[in-house]
């Protein structure tokens, strides 16, 4: 991780120090960040993870990824499927997500697969150019998918358009977020009997699922999609997961009052918010969060000029609205990592 | 409004229907946010309005309030004030808010005051060059600003260090989003008696304060800081206010359940989350915000490739996470706005 810093070609972030950065700035604590990727690709090992970009939207953190022995990524976007490609990081990317006009796609250097749950996404996909899909199946959570009994049938549609079929994916996400891990558990193992119930339909080598919450949980999965793993947030830590809490957001104490809060120049423009408001580090309780703005009590007294770190509870909708994430160990600034998937 | 289409340098993005643009994206309703830029310009001409501008976070939407009439701005960070300046729109800008390092502040070619409500950031202002100072006074809202009975040492300070000390702010935050609107004049009417207090002892021309919920309620203020109400969002809406919704997220159902359920291609990296679920542009109900996904119960059916628009709860981080917005009216997009202050 220690290496050559890297400097960024913009006067107001070229910093050595963390004291020196602009705030508020996302940090990725090196030690901890480290650690994760490599108890990930010790538990899963090379193409048994396919780790999900959508939750860092940074090709310099993939190419850590690709670095510890994963050569399959997850998409969310088109947008994230073209930065990736363009990366060089490309030799097989998973858009795990419908589109209905895949001629970007289609045009990319890459080898790209797409998910498909309808006659009008398989349509898409082909008209697209793209080559390879795989069937999504709903195994539980309301959102985007087939019914397993339907899945077969799309598969041969699929097939007869000329779509190589390369397996199914299905998400259990009703089940990744839970802290009860029996109840994890049961309801990962009835939403993989779903997805292998449609995997014996489909054919295919290639069953995609899962998530940070069940990645040494979804033992019926061949790849897991796992992302948040990286970085983590305050909602995954509450499952007892074994990676640690990697990023956070430094700010600076702007004000303080003299009845014992104090107020940091964070808001609602660099976290994520729909999990809820941040953790402070360090201790404290956050009262208010607003656009450009965190009051909050300390444990410890601060004054104004200090500096606080808040972990966010949600790290997707977080790292989004960051341009960088400084990668730190010691209060020294390691590493730069430009967030370049971001937008559509 | 109705002008030549600009095009963006960005073949994703180059569509004159709203039909053709890639999904999500930020939509502005032409018709909507005329009405709401010539109301407010009605209500608090020229002067009286000094328009925040990270509600919208676009210089391009700022030079619209300009031809309204409005010539002197707010901003939030750094950031912002340093965009305003660049694309000419410096000529009398206010920071209302505290910072640490106010260099970045004193290079710009613009006027800029301050917010400041500590020693250490008056010393920050003189140290970074910046002329001209606004004590902030704590109203009621616990964040920013000074105890009223503080505020007259503060400004003898701010003097003695050689800046110019124009007035007082002081934000009724506590009651601007408020439904009740008597409630909304009462706690109003409670904090602006603070902020004149303060402004007693302070001196200067400028008593800044408010927002769109107070914009006809604060006659105590000489300038309100109105931003949301260019385009508005279903918070506010619920005051019962003449502004019109005047954003929406567009976006396209890519998944269809036989249960009733669909499922369209914007979630939590395309909306502000803190005030709640957006709603659904012709009814229905929000049942899952995810991270790329909205799950919704549609009161009329769609199909898979429709287009929907939905509602954001909170304006500020939902334009916040877009780099543009379409203006529109009629399925046309008649501009494009870079939405060019994001960042610090």
């Amino acid at each position: 991780m220690r290496q050559s810093v890297r400097r960024w070609h913009d006067a107001r972030v070229v910093a050595t120090r963390t004291d020196e950065l602009v705030t508020p700035a996302l940090l990725v604590d090196a030690d901890a960040f480290d650690q994760n990727i490599s108890l990930m690709a010790t538990a899963l090992p090379g193409p048994r993870l396919r780790p999900h970009v959508k939750a860092h939207k940074s090709t310099a953190l993939a190419k850590r990824q690709l670095a510890a022995g994963h050569h399959a990524f997850t998409c969310a976007t088109i947008r994230e499927v073209e930065g990736m490609a363009a990366a060089g990081l490309g030799e097989d990317i998973l858009l795990a997500n419908e589109v209905l006009d895949a001629s970007r796609l289609g045009k990319l250097d890459a080898r790209v697969t797409v998910a498909v749950d309808s006659l009008q996404t398989i349509e898409a996909a082909a008209k697209g150019g793209v080559k390879e899909v795989l069937i999504d199946v709903n195994v539980g959570l309301p959102r985007c998918g087939c019914t397993p009994d339907n899945a077969g049938t799309l598969a041969k549609i699929a097939r007869s358009k000329g779509l190589e079929v390369r397996g199914v994916m299905g998400y259990e996400g009703h089940a990744v977020g839970l802290e009860d891990r029996s109840l994890r558990q049961g309801l990962t193992a009835e939403a993989m009997a779903l997805l292998l119930q449609a995997h014996a339909d489909v054919g295919g080598e290639v069953i995609s699922a899962g998530g940070t919450g069940t990645f040494d949980i979804n033992t019926w999965a061949n790849e897991i999609q796992a992302g948040s793993y990286a970085l983590m947030d305050t909602h995954y830590a509450k499952l007892g997961l074994p990676f640690k809490q990697a990023l956070s957001v430094l700010a600076t104490v702007i004000s303080t009052s003299a009845s014992g809060y104090a107020v940091a120049n964070c808001g609602l423009k660099a976290l994520g918010m729909d999990h809820g408001n941040p953790d402070v580090e360090g201790g404290g309780i956050v009262m208010i969060v607003s656009d450009e703005h965190i009051t909050f009590a300390p444990e410890k007294p601060v004054t104004v000029g200090d500096r606080v770190r808040f972990i966010p509870a949600h790290v997707d909708p977080t790292v989004a609205y960051h341009d960088r994430m400084h990668v730190v160990r010691d209060g020294e600034v390691l590493d730069t990592w430009e967030v370049d998937l971001r937008g559509w």
